[in-house]
């Protein structure tokens, strides 16, 4: 593993899986696994949960960790060749290169503009970064990715399985603004890696795109997606079709008349997430609900990822 | 102690400022209290001494510690069973359970907005926190309390008095904007506490409220009120008669001619200070203040209170 | 020496550069050095490359590292006497007499505001952080100085002349916006320290301070300056004719037509770079281009100056 950009090009994935919960069940000291190591970490977009979980799982493992936020007013030029006199101050080959010389490794977040699906498809930021650092890169959620989200999920599901092979359903859900599609990718990604029986349902319109996920088992009608699901993970996102038009439809909410059909279902989502909208409060407060330790295993899922890095660097 | 909230409910406040005393004659190393402990620092409003005070106690005691700034577009919903459909983008109950997955205790700062009071005695952030978090919560100031200010300043008249039972004068001040109650509540819940001779001097309509501060001794002829003072802390706070709007009654300022009611009286402040509008150079420049020996032993307050939650957890 | 302001100031330069070289070489574990010291740093102006080198070479040295943002809203008073009533929150009295508790040494950033030359030669910030602060001040950029760059700049050109002199020539360029004077400043004096032949051109109006960078031998044909070169240094500056005016000239960018005028010469870029502007594609991407080692050597100069401050302290 070179760089940690998406679930799909990491051909260790399951592995990460089973380091991540051998992290979390072992009560070892990891302290010495990045001695002398720095990571830095870069902010083009806000963050919480991933600063504080990818901050914590580097400092676990000895690391040194620098953290900041790019900025407003940090413009970056993509483009070869052209003559900067306008509003890019820096040409990413420049600010990649010049990572590469203060970390071992670059952890960056770059949201999508969802202006244009044609210009987030591009992932330009994290693209650019993997093109010209010479040092490993982690995406904490590019236009396109979230995959150490995508890693903690798996981790969580793998922690509360009770049959080798669940049925875990991706729900889409409503909410009053337009949502990347990172998350759904990477978690429809994770899912694709380890084999579970995986079925999506989604509005029309909403499908993710199949060069990144693959041939996805799509269920239209929500409640028949349920039956018999032993996890249902909600999300929002962004439709496909009309790309960037918030779709608040309430109808798709996740509610306890509907995780009646599943199979006794646990419940996820990465968090934040919009009460009584994405899902009701009976399901957010049930005890079948799994969004707390889903984000506590962000911080495994960080300490794997930054543990093979180091291996294999 | 679970919380560290407020002076008054603290009922090991006494022993808190000893340990700080103690803490910061010896020059003993006490990094190895905190290892393996993780401190979360979140700033919903801006910050200088409190940030690297307490960041640097954290650090000195042995613990990870990573601090943000949650951020202007992060807004939290505190009602419970609404629909979040507009603009708050998380429910507190998330955020406390999230952070206290990452952080083995949590520090929080979040201001009053000043311009209603009834919003502002609810202290939404600060109570959320610590009605919904598994770890510690510690105050940073919030609407109502700045309880490590107040322990710093305890701290502060403890190293410096030359009787046991000093006379201490808090003396409200002009000041260009409407200020917090923070820190005049905790110093007057500090020196309840601590059994001073404690008196308290401000105009009409500046009254604290009692259900926090109790029945204070309020002489409103502030001359009189420093008569053989030991102690002048001088603070301007909003009126809570005509609440948010700014008193700049210069008439007010503490300046040598005052001073010279006092018992050689040791003059302090919270800082930043206003020169010449809270208190004139002549009594900020004089041999008798303590304003940066106070804002030295932010450092100790923080490392007692650190300290005593890892004893406790 | 007492704190790091500016190159001319610092009767040590020389063996700074010696100490960078030799820190940079050797893979010794230098964490013991600052062992207990706290580095303080302060940014009231963005920073990327400086940010993240200093904090780097204070987690070297073993050192307790706090870095934060100033803010907008954070206006100091500068002026002795005068009655705080308007926008200025603090004096700078008070800020650095209170980060002398917090820091064994404070670093500190602050650009010129380029409307009033006249305001920006007085250097208020970090003149007065010196002046009041009871310990070591490190200037991470002020309106005059950029003294780290300049040592950067110069452990670069130690490690990679061929000859004893080289020939340096520092060559002002073309920007969309008009730029503090500070690394032109500072890569003077760093020459005029090293005793190499350097050689300075720019347009007529563009002529640093005297007073500054002493009596500088200026060419103001720049192919004749280039002419033999060992070094060719690009960076545009303010004009100090029309203070604060932009200056696109696009006649003056360096590219391969005029770099054949050297001696097979090294090309050097503090970074951000406007490609294309300042230079052009083709001797960026040169292999005489020393752009990206110029910022990995920000590590060592600031790891240099961190020990040397640290050693006297």
């Amino acid at each position: 593993m070179k760089d940690y950009y998406s679930i799909a090009k990491t051909s260790n994935f399951k592995s990460l899986v089973e380091q991540g919960l051998m992290m979390k069940q072992e009560a070892s000291d990891f302290s010495g696994i990045g001695k002398d190591k720095t990571l830095v970490i870069i902010f083009f977009s806000p963050s919480l949960r991933t600063r504080i979980s990818t901050h914590k799982a580097g400092l676990k493992l000895g690391m040194h960790v620098i953290s900041m936020n790019a900025g407003d007013g940090y413009q970056m030029e993509f483009d070869l060749g052209s003559i900067m006199n306008g509003n890019t101050a820096e040409h990413i080959k420049e600010a990649a290169k010049v990572l590469s010389q203060f970390g071992d490794m670059i952890a960056i977040r770059a949201f999508p503009g969802l202006q244009s699906k044609e210009d987030d498809l591009k992932d330009q930021v994290l693209k650019g970064f993997i093109k010209y650092a010479t040092v490993p890169i982690i995406n904490l959620e590019s236009c396109l990715h979230h995959p150490l989200q995508g890693l903690a999920d798996a981790i969580t599901i793998e922690g509360n399985k009770k049959t080798a092979k669940p049925k875990v359903v991706l729900s889409w859900a409503p909410h009053p603004k337009a949502l990347p599609l990172a998350v759904p990718i990477s978690f429809a990604q994770a899912m694709n890696a380890m084999d579970y029986d995986f079925v999506v349902t989604h509005p029309q319109g909403h499908e993710l795109p199949p060069e990144l996920v693959g041939d996805l088992n799509i269920e239209y009608d929500q409640r028949k997606a349920f039956e018999n699901a032993d996890f249902v993970y909600a999300k929002s996102w962004s439709s496909t079709q009309y790309y960037g038009i918030p779709n608040p439809d309430l109808s798709w909410i996740v509610d306890a008349e509907k995780m009646a059909f599943t199979n006794n279902g646990k419940f996820m989502h990465c968090l934040p997430i919009r009460r009584n909208v994405v899902a009701s409060d009976s399901v957010l407060d049930s005890e079948n609900a799994l969004i707390y330790e889903q984000a506590g295993n962000r911080v495994f899922a960080a300490q794997s990822v930054l543990h093979s890095l180091i291996e294999h660097s």
